[in-house]
């Protein structure tokens, strides 16, 4: 692990670091609250196909974990993503990716485009093993805490196989993806997964549609599973759905006791 | 309206009355905090077969809206049940019921028994619209707060037709049923339904298919609806479903202005 840098915003404390995996570095963030100290649940947050680690969704979630919670949030750029790729191509990567959610172009999973899903899958699950590895070794995170997952779209893409293998994760938040015929490998890792899930679709998803999203939520071999269907495109995730968020790892994570302590001593 | 009598117990009064409608008495109950007084958001909640307007789940619940939001909350015997019939009949009913609910018995929708459900239906309507306008004659109810409705099971085989009619109705928590073919009158009145929903539905409910349930997410004309779906069946709706009726409630009806000044109080 490669120390980059901190930096302190309203009660956070964001760190970057990198590691290095079959020789390929790989930049990653985690976010606590400033001066944390002691074991705390860590969440671990997959950005979407053209976002990045810092993606304002998870930036703005991890804070908010952060100063509610006492949670960690670490996340990753995935293969191909964010700080691995240069600006021009980012920017092109953004542009064809958003074609495709709003359904200007069709979703397209032609056998070139399933290849590179398939190869950036396979190198981000040692990716996100190797992260997570280093962020249990920050003393503000500890190697016993619960260990949640989140991510839709490419969060789920890669999730689902990294999840499946990582049993230090006891609670997942997927969705915007489905389950298209064939895709036995994938389909093969929602059914290892058996702690909760909340799985949250859209149903007019330009990117899956209602019986691929159906599908997936079949296959994970979890016990406890919701799925929270919504009108609307892969853009679309009702705000309600994030506060949902909050109440499902509050639920199987618990808070960080220095959270219950700031917030008795807020009253 | 026929006023019976009252009683309070850990900081909620229960009000017994009676409405007539068509000849018929129609048993009611409305909980509110204990000297509630002045407006505050009103949910009636419409009991499943073979339950009756006291049935524990909506005493509990009516109980804990008082107390956390300052909530009243309003519920009748649906025709069929309660107080409504000798215990012989209801205890029989709820044999018929079960056996139904737990697919020990095919959920059987005769000729005979879609007669009576839609005489049913066509009977509580109007009985709710009836025990809704002495509810809000209350003073701690008052005619301008916002109202919800929630009801699952027959308390949506009922409670899709009469919220399509009501329009104080602002928000409605329906779920454990499904649209079968050729229930042109059900289907129309989903289609009038515009105000928020969340449907919740088992995955594996004797009564009602997958393909049904969706299929009534689907009719609901609301832009803004989500639909919960759990592994399990009729009788395992998990109990975070409950809490998230809570919120589904409290973004769409608020909480009462003395239950903020309550909370605050007790700080």
């Amino acid at each position: 692990m490669e120390f980059i840098d901190e930096r302190t915003q309203d009660g956070v404390t964001r760190r970057s670091f990198s590691v290095t995996v079959a020789g390929e570095r790989v930049p990653a963030v985690i976010w606590a609250p400033a001066g944390a100290r002691g074991p705390r649940p860590l969440v671990l947050m997959g950005h979407g196909g053209s976002q990045h680690k810092k993606t304002p969704g998870i930036s703005a979630r991890a804070a908010i974990y952060a100063r509610k919670f006492g949670y960690a949030t670490l996340a990753i750029d995935a293969p191909g993503h964010g700080d691995r790729v240069s600006r021009e191509a980012a920017e092109a990567v953004a542009r064809d990716t958003l074609a495709r959610v709003t359904g200007q172009v069709a979703s397209g999973w032609t056998p070139e485009r399933l290849k590179l899903m398939a190869e950036r899958t396979a190198s981000a699950v040692p990716e996100w093993n190797a992260a997570l590895a280093a962020a249990v070794g920050f003393d503000f995170v500890g190697s016993d805490g619960p260990v949640g997952y989140w991510g839709v779209s490419m969060g789920t893409a890669i999730g689902v196989p990294f999840v499946a293998q990582a049993p230090r994760i006891t609670a997942a938040v997927f969705g915007l993806a489905g389950l298209r015929p064939g895709a036995a490998e994938f389909e093969a890792a929602a059914q290892q997964i058996t702690i909760p899930v909340e799985f949250v679709f859209q149903w007019d998803d330009a990117v899956a549609t209602r019986e691929q999203g159906v599908a997936l939520f079949d296959a994970f071999g979890s016990v406890q599973k919701t799925m929270h269907i919504n009108p609307g495109g892969h853009m679309d995730i009702p705000d309600y759905e994030g506060a949902s968020w909050e109440r499902f790892f509050t639920r199987h994570l618990g808070v960080a006791a220095a959270a219950v302590e700031h917030a008795a001593a807020a009253e």
